[in-house]
């Protein structure tokens, strides 16, 4: 059987997967035991209890329906529209029921594009942020349902977002990942090394834990959205320049990057700010380690300058390809050396 | 197309998902850097040189090569046969020529069950232990390997391979995914317990760290297997009795399990041990954990009784079955409960 336009379409997206992946509770416990992450939205929506009293809020991608609960419970929300695609959600009106928050929540097993609202909405909150903040592109969805059915005055949670980059050292991945063959038991197996390049660090390394000391500068914004405005193609292909100054004799192994959001757009002095890098404390999301295929040793002065492009793939519209161009000027001889990698994330 | 007998077989085996496995480096990373394990044979070697000198060695699965390569460079063997049918093994005459030891080992990319060699041979050496020891069953091939290639005076490394069981108590474990949902951010989840409990525990934990404290008994021997009289037929079912007898107050969570093997069968009084318990260092196996339904309260002097049966599936030939059926005697009151779980391992 022929497939249709929308069959075509939502295998780009690779719904199937995406949906199946937060079926079970695996994820959701990650989430959720993550409380550097949850407490920020609990927060947020406690210190704007007041601006949130009597609005009809929407959560996109509700899971087991955290957001919408302590929204119904700390603010006196109007209305809270929970949307889910994926299975969890036949548990989540289990637990609003008995959590005594059926008056107050509504769930749409449905993904936010098909749903039908009796009106516009005050906030959408959502909790869609990845690796490099944008792996999932969920905030497509977040940003299609502001499109649709955010009022003009209304407020998106988080309101910006914001991903950083730095170059650093990761010796111990370096050393245990490769490294290692050099001398394995006695024996000489460096010949593996290319390989185990290529296998452990032809791809992003999601799960990276960057200490402070191993960022050979200060970190760059590479990315500033405004949640209540960024354009939806905006996301096609994201390019920034960079020019890094190294700080201290080290060893430079690739790039590090981490986002942070914040909970604005109330006249609320205190925003809120969940930051995951590498001077706050560790969330599930870690952060993201790019690792170069060669190791070199930098110096104080020595500078690191050329771009890195993100680009979305055409094809799979979930995934994303980031590119590193640069040179490293040293800075005791004023030798330069170029160097370039791509890194599928996923494909 | 028809499948033959043969592809059915293989099937059964999860022939191609097995090998595909070991195609990457990821999995021999990991045994490689596991210390404990890898120095183990090497110790054995170094402390047996004398032993295997002028001897034929067959290393059943050898991977990247590296017991070929150790008994090549540390004993004076005669020749060594590597068998390895997954593609890693296109690496492996790489790493031998690189060390030089090229006239000493030769590859066969092939299962050992399909290799002709010129003659019996003396020693098989394998590292063919995995999950509750037996899990991928690549026992039975080494196994086959000797009944077809071993001379009658042969030996085989590990000699022996025992397999304990404790029950403990595993509170990170149970509050981490089950007691979790009781106060989740201040509501009531605990609806999730029992579906927490399937998608966790209706399985084994493969990769937990046993402490000795959790231990609430001293361990059993379930299974002592001598490699050179066992015979591939006993592996259908094996069932042992246990009498357990709780040492302290604590609280009941399921088994955990580990196995030691050791490295005799040549005159030599310091025999070589590879034990993955508590009381030695972690090892990438670290321990099994059986996680029962219910989380029981218990003192000194409470009984634990009854069985543990390990079946291997009929179908999927790699895979085992594990069934516990107990009854708690508690001391205090002489009260008793029943208890079964069956976990798949893993089909
Ligand atoms: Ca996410
Ligand atoms: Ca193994």
């Amino acid at each position: 059987t022929e497939k249709t336009r929308e069959e075509w379409e939502a295998d780009r997206w690779q719904d199937v997967e995406y949906f199946d992946s937060y079926a079970d509770l695996k994820l959701h416990l990650e989430m959720l035991s993550d409380n550097a992450r949850t407490n920020a939205y609990k927060d947020a929506i406690i210190q704007n209890a007041e601006s949130l009293s009597n609005k009809v809020v929407v959560d996109v991608g509700c899971g087991t329906g955290i957001l919408s609960l302590l929204c119904a419970k700390h603010a006196n929300v109007k209305q809270v529209y929970g949307v889910e695609a994926s299975d969890i959600v036949h548990h989540t009106q289990h637990l609003i029921d008995q959590n005594g928050l059926t008056n107050k929540i509504t769930i749409f097993k449905d993904k936010v594009e098909n749903i039908t609202l009796p009106d516009k909405v005050d906030i959408i909150i959502s909790e869609w942020m990845g690796t490099l903040l944008l792996f999932e592109l969920m905030i497509e969805s977040v940003l299609l349902a502001r499109n649709l059915w955010l009022k003009d005055t209304g407020v998106m949670w988080p309101s910006d977002a914001s991903l950083y980059l730095v170059p650093c050292s990761a010796t111990d991945e370096y050393n245990k990942k490769i490294a290692f063959w050099d001398c394995v038991y006695g024996f000489d197996f460096s010949y593996l090394k290319s390989f185990a390049m290529q296998e452990y660090f032809g791809k992003p390394v999601f799960n990276h834990e960057l200490k402070s000391t191993d960022c050979l500068d200060s970190p760059l914004c590479v990315l500033k959205m405004k949640m209540k405005t960024f354009q939806i193609d905006e996301l096609e292909e994201i390019v920034k320049e960079f020019s890094f100054k190294v700080t201290k004799k080290s060893t430079f192994h690739g790039f590090a990057s981490w986002f942070s959001v914040d909970f604005g757009g109330f006249n609320n002095q205190n925003t809120v700010t969940l930051d995951t890098g590498p001077t706050s404390r560790l969330t599930h999301w870690k952060q993201d380690l790019f690792m170069m295929n060669d190791a070199v040793q930098v110096t104080v002065g020595d500078k690191i300058e050329g771009s890195i492009v993100i680009k979305r793939n055409a094809e799979w519209r979930r995934h994303l390809v980031v590119t590193f161009k640069y040179q490293m000027i040293f800075h005791c001889d004023q030798n330069i050396k170029n160097f370039e990698k791509t890194f599928p994330l996923w494909k």
